[in-house]
Parts: C-alpha cells; sequence; structure tokens
C-alpha cells in the first residue's frame, strides 16, 4: 500500500456518505448569485477603474470568463431539467432594498459590497434567471440561509435536499452549502455548475466538502438521475 | 507589473478588511472541539481496528500529531492570557447527550460519527479544558452555531467579535468561521492555533478566508493585543 | 392589605422591568400589517361571502372598525415623528411572492390564509405606507422575525431596541412581540397603536406581556420620549 | 341568529385547522419547566421573603397550587404513556451554567430572574423528571427555542408535531407555543396539563391560540389517541 494520508485516514473512521437522491417535493434547486456582477464585463470595468493594467487584467479575465461560461451553461441546463420535472427552483441574489450601507449586513458592508436591488450588476444572467412562480432571495451578506428566510421557506415545504449550483465556489456558495449541511439538509453540490474567484480556491472546496458533508457529481450526472 | 490572478482583481475590487480589535467584554474566545479524538492515539486505534497498515496510519499520524500539538500549545497561550485579561471563553465540544443516534445531528449520524457526553474520546485535552465560570457548548454536527445556541448566548451578553482556534480547520472551524462572519461577527483565524487534516487543506481555508470574511493573525501577533 | 392575586405575587419576585429608551441608531419602529385585510370594508365582503348575516356583520365589524382607525391614527403619528427624528422604520406585511400555497408558511397554509404580495387586500394603508429608503419585509406566517430576515436585518444594523405597533395583538403582534422580548431586544408595545380580534383579547395580551417582556405606552407617553 | 363577535368573524374567515394527529416518530412530548420553582413553597417563601404578607400569600399560592398540582399530575400521565407507547419525550427546564448573570438571557436578566442549574429550586418534580435516554433542554430565558437548540434537534430527528405541557401559560409555555407554531409545526396544548400565573390568563392564552395556531385537548382527550 502507499503512503496515507490523514484525509485517508479520516475517510476510513467515517461511514461513507450516501448517494445523493432526488426526491420530487422533497429536492430543491439552488442557483446562487447567477447576476452580471460575477461576469468579466463589470469586473474588467471596475477593476481598470480602480487603477488595474488592462492587459492583465483581461488576461486574468479571460480564464475565468470560460470557466463562468461554462457553469452557466450546465446550470441552464439543470434548471430547465428542473422545470420539466417539477422541481422546486429558488433564485437566490445579491440585492439590497436600498442603498443605505446599513441595509446591507455587516460582512457585505465592511468589504463596500453593496448591490442596491435596481443596480444593472444585479440582474439576473438571461440564461438562467426567474419565471413567474419561482421564488427569489434576495440577500446582502455571503451565504444564503444566513441572511435570508430561505431556510424558513425550504422546511415549510417539506424540502430537505438541496443542489447547489452558481458562484463563488469559494464564497457564497461555500457558506451556503456548510450551512445546509451543517442543519442536515441533503447537499449535492454540482462541481461544474458552479466556479470559483480562482480554479485552485474551486478545487480545494470541492476537495474539503466532497464526501464529508455533501455529495459532488457533474451536470451530466445529476441529469441521468433527474 | 506581473501576471495577475482573479484573487488580485477581486481584492482590489473590495475595501481591505479592517484590523480585528480585540475589545473587552466584546470580544469573546471560542475554543473548538479540544477533545481527545483530533488526537493521534485514538485516531491509531480506530484507523488499525479499520484495518489501515499500523506503519503507514503511524507516519501520516506524525506530521498531523506535530500540528496538533503545537495549535494546542498556542491556544493555551491564549486561553491562560484571555483569562488573565478577563476576555469570555466559549468551549464548544462534539458531544451528545445520550448514544441515541437519532439524538445526534444528521450531518453527523449520517457518517456515524456519534460522541456521547461521557465517551473517553470526547474528553477536552487537559491543556485547554474548562474551568469554572466557563461556558460549555456541546454540539453533534460541525459548526458551532448552526447546532447550539451559541449566537443566542453571545449576543445576550453583547458579545460582537470572535478570536477561533481548534479543530479542524477545514471541517467544524470553517463551519464556525463562516457562520459567524456571515452574520455579523468581527472574527480573528488564528492560524497556528488550529489545523486541518492535511495542511493542504489547512491552508487552502486559510486563503479562502482570510481578509474576505475574516481576519488572520498568529498567535503572536494576537497575543500582543491582548 | 387587600387580597393577593399570584400576579401580584410574581411581580414582587421580579426586579421592575426598566423604562423603554429610545436610542437613536440603536431604536426601530416596526409596523406590523397595516394592510388593507385588516380593515372592515374586505372583512365585511367575505364574512357575507361565507354566508354570516350581513347585518350582524356589520355590528360586529363597527366596534372593531373604531379600533382599528383609532390605532392607524396613532401609528401614522408615532412614523412621522420617527421620520422626522430620524428612527429606523421597518414595515412588516403579509405578503407571498407567489399564490403557491408551498410558498406560504403551514401556519397560514393550514388556515388557507393566503395573501400573494399583488392581492388588493395585502396594499399597505396609505397612512402608514413606506417610503422610499424604508425597509419592507413580507412574511405568509404571523410573527415578523420567525419567517422574515428581520432579526438579521437589525443585528446588523446594531439596533436592539424595537417600539411595535400593529395588527392584531392577539396574532402577530403577540408573535412579534414575544419573539423579540425573548431573544434579548427592549421591546415597547403601543398599546394603543395596536389592537386585537376583540378588546378582550387585546387587553389579555397587554395584561399578560406588560412589564414581563416588554414595556407598555401610550401613543402620547411615546411621542413625549421621541 | 346570535350577536356576533369578531371572533367569531375572523373563525369563519379561516379553514378551520385539522385535529391533531400524534404520529409515532414526528410527535414529541414537550415538558417545559417542570421544576420546584413553579411550586407554593420556594414561591412562599421568597414572597415573605419580599416582604409580603405571608397570610394573603398563602391563599393566594392555595388556589395556584392545586392548579399546578392537577397540571403536574396530568403531564405524568401523559409523560408515562408517551415513554410506554415510544415517543419522543424532551425535558425543558431554567437553568443557567453559570451564576454569572451575563450568562442568563438578558430577558431574565433584566428580571434578576436567574437560575443556576444546581440551584435547588431548578430541580425537576419527581413525578415527571426525565430518565436516562431522555434529552434535556436548560434555557434561560422563556420560550424553549429561541434559547436553546431545540428546533435544532427536533428537525434533525424529522419531528414535526410538538405535545405542549407545563409553565407557565401565560409565559414560557406561551412563547413556545407560538414559536412552534410559527415556524410550521403541528401544536397541540393540553390545557389541563399547564397553568398560568393566574386562571384568567390562562384562560385567555387558550382562548387567543385555540384553533388560531394551535390545538387544545384535554388529557383524557388525547391519551384516548395516544
Amino acid at each position: 500500500m502507499d503512503k496515507l494520508t490523514m484525509e485517508d485516514v479520516f475517510r476510513t473512521l467515517s461511514k461513507p456518505l450516501q448517494d445523493f437522491e432526488v426526491k420530487p417535493g422533497k429536492t430543491a434547486l439552488l442557483l446562487i448569485d447567477f447576476q452580471e456582477l460575477v461576469c468579466s464585463k463589470p469586473l474588467l470595468r471596475e477593476a481598470v477603474g480602480a487603477g488595474l493594467p488592462e492587459r492583465q487584467v483581461r488576461e486574468a479575465l479571460r480564464e475565468y470568463d470560460n470557466r463562468i461560461r461554462k457553469a452557466v451553461k450546465n446550470a441552464q441546463r439543470i434548471l430547465e431539467a428542473c422545470r420539466e420535472k417539477g422541481y422546486d427552483v429558488m433564485h437566490v441574489k445579491l440585492g439590497a432594498q436600498t442603498n443605505n450601507p446599513l441595509h446591507t449586513a455587516k460582512v457585505n458592508r465592511k468589504a463596500d459590497f453593496i448591490v442596491p436591488n435596481d443596480a444593472e450588476k444585479g440582474r439576473f444572467l438571461r440564461e438562467v434567471k426567474p419565471i413567474e412562480g419561482e421564488l427569489v432571495f434576495p440577500k446582502t451578506n455571503g451565504g444564503a440561509f444566513t441572511g435570508t428566510n430561505l431556510d424558513f421557506v425550504l422546511r415549510n415545504m417539506d424540502i430537505n435536499s438541496v443542489i447547489i449550483t452558481g458562484f463563488l465556489t469559494d464564497q457564497c456558495v461555500l457558506a451556503t452549502a456548510v450551512y445546509a449541511g451543517d442543519v442536515g439538509y441533503d447537499v449535492l453540490l454540482v462541481e461544474d455548475a458552479c466556479t470559483g474567484t480562482t480554479r485552485e480556491n474551486h478545487d480545494a472546496v470541492v476537495r474539503i466538502a466532497k464526501d464529508v458533508f455533501l455529495k459532488v457529481k457533474t451536470t451530466r450526472e445529476l441529469l441521468r438521475t433527474l
């Protein structure tokens, strides 16, 4: 046998997490922060406005943008399948009711990251935007649960398992997934329907969370089960 | 200018997180899961019992054990300073009131990770164990906030900033820190008073969280401010 | 000394609750369910539609309507004073994002009490309706805290005391006030800026809550302190 | 038809609340504050110590004591039936980990009502005290949900309906019942297994809550369904 890591040791000591099972009426799709603000265009404008050199910003954004586009495309496929099969869909977004900084949660206020509901950069990406009958949860912090009544709504709908997609894996998605697992939801993270600030951070979150407090699948794997 | 990463870009777009400030009556020290169960001795026994080859397990544990010991020693110094200066101290631990699996939260029950309050492996490490007058929060899941009344207690004490130490950086510490930042606490993660399943996972969590939703300091840096 | 009641006995055993103090930046005004649906017009229509005899319904509504109008007038004076002095104002209302019953909380769904956001009867009473810059919290259950992110918002604004007005004293106002007191807010119930299903129930709630977990004042008394 | 009250009108407009159904594995019995401190003996001592005239206190306590004893006896019968049939039992009690006032929630701290875990008056009444394998939830405020992890535990056990018994109807029982109904539990209040500061307050709470956000039964009615 090869060298063991402590990850191997810990995994041996736990019962393997059961496969994630979609259950009509029990499973909801969560779409986290699919908004203009994760796209390269506003990021480019802001970064250059903040004094970063345009050429290097463009270069960094190129790789990032590819990851975002791929994740949006995958989320779109999942969303369409969920709508077709009647799975509940919950859209979570950054959005403050006013531009009064006090109406944005401290964690984002400290970073001066305020996104009023009517801001252009707060608009949903058209590929995955809500349709009538779907719930939207605006938040002004990271995790979808701590700053909204999402948990209240889900439990009142008797939903106990969630499929998580969106941005960014190492920020809002992480906070949402950790909370969901921690309070008892079955959680599926669709690894190619989300991405992180960097690929490295995305991979780290997947490695840390996978089979510990959530299951990880690709879009293709998930679609086969819907 | 060198190549930019998306991490550089995102950080340029946020206001830098202010320095963490300890404030008597407002700051509490959280000690997460300083229990026998993180130590190499019970892990060795269990891993070998589960069929892993003893030699390789010992090797993996050696490096891990060094990290744990160092973190315990640092946490002990912080704890002693906090006691001396009168900062509030909260001990969080894995502990179920009964060994009925239903009394352990789903996230740990799924992994068959049940630690009854009277289990030997649940005992506090003597270097940092609670003394009279300090609160203990038993939990049966990962994060210290979701599964206990810690948040209720802290807000009723008017505490709004927390110093986080303990185990494991990529599991319970992560869940605790994410929640704390997300609901508005000022959070300090003491990077050498905690450690992860692997060093790589510890480093990833520090990189992901640092200056995004919490501040990171070493024990030495923190002690200078207490 | 006259006959003692157990209420006298219990009150002697507790330290009297301190006077409620308004504090700029720390105190918010909560307006609960100031909507058409509490008014006699829609109630008359619905009651007669449900088969109740119109004359008797009108009679019952006359006394109720007087109480409602008086409370609305008082709430309006408080609201105007709060706006003038810069106290934060939070509007809580019954309102579901969709008319899907599953999107209404169980407690109201069980009673078939569903108020979609765009329903006429859900409109704010014009005397106290929100103006730009004021937060609105739609809920689909009774208490303003359990079914919304109101608590999250208030604590992120460092607000620790609330002035409660609205409808009905023995339903949503009660649930809101009990929660607020229980988690640690200083609570003021303005007894003539709210009313109950019956006067008797209103009085019972005031008697039960007063000086136990909240303070009670009249509008006039409150206005003197703003 | 006789005179209508607004209570009649409102009830006509709601769908009647379905009967409360006990479901093995889904229903738990909550016992609230069955402790020495609700008994006439410590109350007499404290009231006289606080300067109230002994004779009048004794008189007030006589009627109160009868109500308490009857409720304890009924709760005991329910508890025994629940144990026999295998329903989960949760004991909630007033109890602070330390006698540091800051470790008691503000709502009780303001009233100087601090009950350390080891205080004599905090002891469970022997008729209904916990046995091995039953969970105990100490709290330092009124409602059993806001100040403990009871909600977390119940949802992780997949319990969605609760039978409420205990003291006092117009204080801790009220706060517990309102919260439980509001977040979606099916709630049964056993009207003769609880009582209030006064009979009048008890009756008012029953009248206000009954068939609005909970069902009310007598012990005898409940026992027939267990």
